[in-house]
């Protein structure tokens, strides 16, 4: 292999996507399995990721007039068997708490003692628990709108997981409000569908299609499901957040009643939305590159790192000095509301340059001696090749670095949305749309088709006989689609709407 | 009863010391139980309290370069059965999951199915499973110190609960370092412990003992506890923070060994500290009064609310502009690194003041058409009088309010150290002692003694015996204490200092 070809993961994405994300989250310091089943052990690296889309979530959240609350961990049994649906989704691998003691057994192992009376659950989503505070806290339409929301951990006992898309625990927030009347509750579904959006283009640079569900993909429970879908870099959609229009389902479930203005006694209508630490995964499935992860600067763990290269012992102290006044000044300045974080490297270690780009760092900067008698610092970029440097003025650097974070912040949306522009199609026959997902077909073994837009007739048989023969499914039905007409892929039917197949994690 | 006596939360402190306390948490809205058992839903005024002292110690915690991860909710029982002394103090109560699905049964039903091989124990404290992690992240001298804090929930069954005191369920952060010193591991420990008596002192207005504790009050598996110690308005301790020293035991139990710079293999000395959203049930206990709740400035859920007063119909949009824009104003202020918060409650109610007052907001402003005629706006401070209030002119109150606010703070802190002053006694006899403690010679049955400062020669004995008779522990030997030749109060053996003496929380 030339030296041109080398990369620092290995496999690269072509030779083995899946490997190579497992890679990329390794040689960068995200996050590893833990012993726990399914559980992942989120690192400093990757959780200061997911407090910053906290951060930046929480703050739109909060301008919406949403606050936030804490509810219990434990679902009771009984409120799982209240509704129906709900229960199907859920309840079926979930983490079942049944005694509250350990006791010592035979040769000083422990054995579950104090049997609960009534097993609990470990939230797997909290509508009922939440549903039950709000049926107190509700009573008449001067109560509504309600608007909570919750940043927690729940647990699903996933069968097949992979670190941050699916794990048996993971962070997440959810958002749940009680409204007067439906209009209102659709209004706000959709309002936080745009905040996910935002989130998603404006700070995480992934170009998302905004859409709804169909029947076969909706939340267990819910009237209308709708979502954020992005293309990752084999071609396979990621729902990104989703947000939920309830009716008054849960609120039948929970007993979540007001009298309304005119005196009568009403159910509410409900909503419920979500992002999670699968976002993380989505960064790196989008951004991420054969020599390791690539972080957008408005919500990287840190901006930019300091590497001070001694050669000579006499000149320690003076690089010090100045790589430590330097970063003084850069962690001044705030970028997006955030100050701007500055790691300095001062290891005696060649590996150092290639540990920040598999980091994902936006900037590195290499000072000197000889930057430092020239007033210069030497920048790399991650948006840019791992050789491809550049020296600059330091003041003109401390001067620039905000332009230059959001200009890297823009080459990877446009990136990304390049990628997902070439890879979207439309087809209108039943041939083509197969060819395009038939792995025989596809240039490299690791991508998978792209996003197909196509006619539908909206019959759950023609979404399954995809879905079975091909593994893609409808990702949503686009909000922003034009009206055309059409004839259904499969059986032929009059369509009025392309909707967007693809195959997904 | 005469007006003058009235309040607004019943019973009184004097009354009901335990049913006050339910009563304001009740009237403020903080929180409230839920219907799993001894767990809380924390309400939007309540949880915004935990976010701030989150946000306040997480700010204090990085400039020391401690970094956030996060670690499974679940915990092997495996991991439990290493360190014999921890488990003894952790595994006795807590919630066990043993199975990962639930089915269908009789009638709607559902049961337990899919048991599980091993059984998983939900967090009690971290320690085990973090150091497993550790025991895989730490190889050289080079790796350390690591230095890792997680916000997190924890569950420990409890047997008789009291909300934000002693909950099953809780959030709390858990710090946990790792060193290749015993120095270096016992100045974390002191240094997290300077953490939380500024966090206590500074932020909260609780003024605090910093100390160690007994061996029999040691935080299980520790070989050193430190605490910080508050005097709750009944004279009774609250634990406010504690940090441990756990010299080599969890390291040596989860094998965190590392190779020295000599090339030796050693164990690291590490250190774990918390504080959890008991310190609210603090703040409760420390600040509020006979009319409900009283926030400190620096962390309150919001600094002020404005009323607009509306007595005639065709003021109301004058009235509602002239607040408006007082509250963007305001709202553009930064109060100690935090935008001011303010609310406005347009309601026709008179309860509107109460219900401020109840809440505990620093700042309550009036401002009807009288005060926008004169540019002035009417203050009322919730350490001052319900009824004392001020006439400020608009401009002033802008200019003043950060000024105000610290006023309040600083009253606040004046006001619960000269409880403490005046109910810390140096005793010396134990007639003396046990007078101080028994109920029958308080003044008030509310009311528990104090902390009393006497010398104990350190026998586990006269320690138990103390206790048993009394309830009164010890709540730590002072770090700052002049040491002072006595006689242990018990056995009359020799001491060379005194230590602290409470009922406690």
């Amino acid at each position: 292999m030339g030296n041109q070809a080398k990369t620092a993961i290995t496999p690269t994405r072509d030779e083995d996507y899946p490997g190579w994300y497992q890679e990329v989250i390794k040689a960068s310091d995200l996050a590893e399995n833990s012993p726990v089943r399914g559980c992942m052990v989120i690192k400093p690296w990757g959780y200061a990721l997911w407090e910053n889309i906290r951060s930046v979530l929480d703050d739109m959240f909060k301008q919406t007039g949403v606050k936030n609350a804490y509810f219990p961990l434990f679902i009771p049994k009984r409120f799982l068997e209240k509704e129906a649906e709900h229960v199907e989704g859920f309840a079926k691998e979930c983490a079942v708490v049944t005694h509250h003691r350990l006791e010592e057994g035979p040769e000083g192992s422990l054995v579950p003692a104090g049997p609960l009376e009534e097993p609990l659950v470990v939230r797997p989503t909290s509508e009922t628990i939440i549903g039950e505070s709000f049926s107190r806290w509700v009573t008449s339409y001067r109560d509504l709108p309600l608007l909570i929301n919750q940043w927690c951990n729940v647990v699903r006992w996933e069968r097949r997981t992979r670190i941050f898309l699916r794990t048996s625990e993971f962070l997440w927030q959810e958002g749940h409000t009680a409204h007067s009347n439906p209009q209102e509750a659709m209004e706000r579904t959709l309002q936080m569908l745009d905040i996910y959006a935002r989130l998603s283009e404006d700070y995480l640079a992934i170009p998302v299609i905004k859409g709804e569900k169909t029947a076969s993909e909706r939340f267990p429970g819910a009237v209308n499901t709708f979502t954020v879908e992005a293309m990752m870099q084999d071609r396979k959609a990621l729902q990104a957040g989703t947000s939920h229009f309830l009716g008054q389902n849960f609120a039948t479930a929970s007993g979540i009643k007001y009298q309304s203005a005119q005196g009568k006694e009403e159910y509410a209508w409900t909503t419920s939305w979500g992002v999670s630490t699968r976002l993380i995964g989505a960064i790196i499935m989008t951004h991420a590159d054969d020599n390791g992860l690539v972080l957008p600067p408005k919500i990287t763990s840190a901006h930019v790192v300091l590497m001070p290269i001694v050669k000579k012992p006499e000149h320690k102290n003076m690089v010090a000095d100045y790589t430590d006044k330097l970063a003084r000044e850069l962690r001044g300045i705030c970028y997006h509301d955030r100050k701007l974080v500055i790691e300095i490297d001062d290891r005696e270690t060649g590996a150092r340059g290639w540990d920040w780009i598999k980091k994902g760092i936006p900037v590195r900067l290499e000072i000197g001696p000889r930057e430092i008698a020239n007033g210069s610092v030497v920048v790399g970029r991650r948006d840019k090749g791992p050789r491809e440097k550049e020296s600059m003025r330091r003041n003109e650097f401390v001067k620039k670095i905000c332009s230059i974070l959001d200009e890297i912040q823009g080459n990877l949306f446009s990136r990304a949305s390049k990628l997902r522009q070439a890879n979207s199609v439309h087809i209108d026959s039943k041939d083509a749309f197969y060819d395009f997902f038939t792995p025989e077909n596809l240039k490299k073994p690791e991508i998978h088709g792209g996003f197909a837009y196509a006619h539908w007739c909206g019959s759950e048989r023609c979404e399954e006989k995809i879905k079975e023969d091909l593994g893609v499914t409808i990702r949503c039905i686009p909000l922003t689609g034009e009206k055309e007409q059409g004839e259904c892929l499969v059986c032929g039917s009059a369509s009025d709407k392309r909707v967007l197949f693809a195959k997904a994690y």
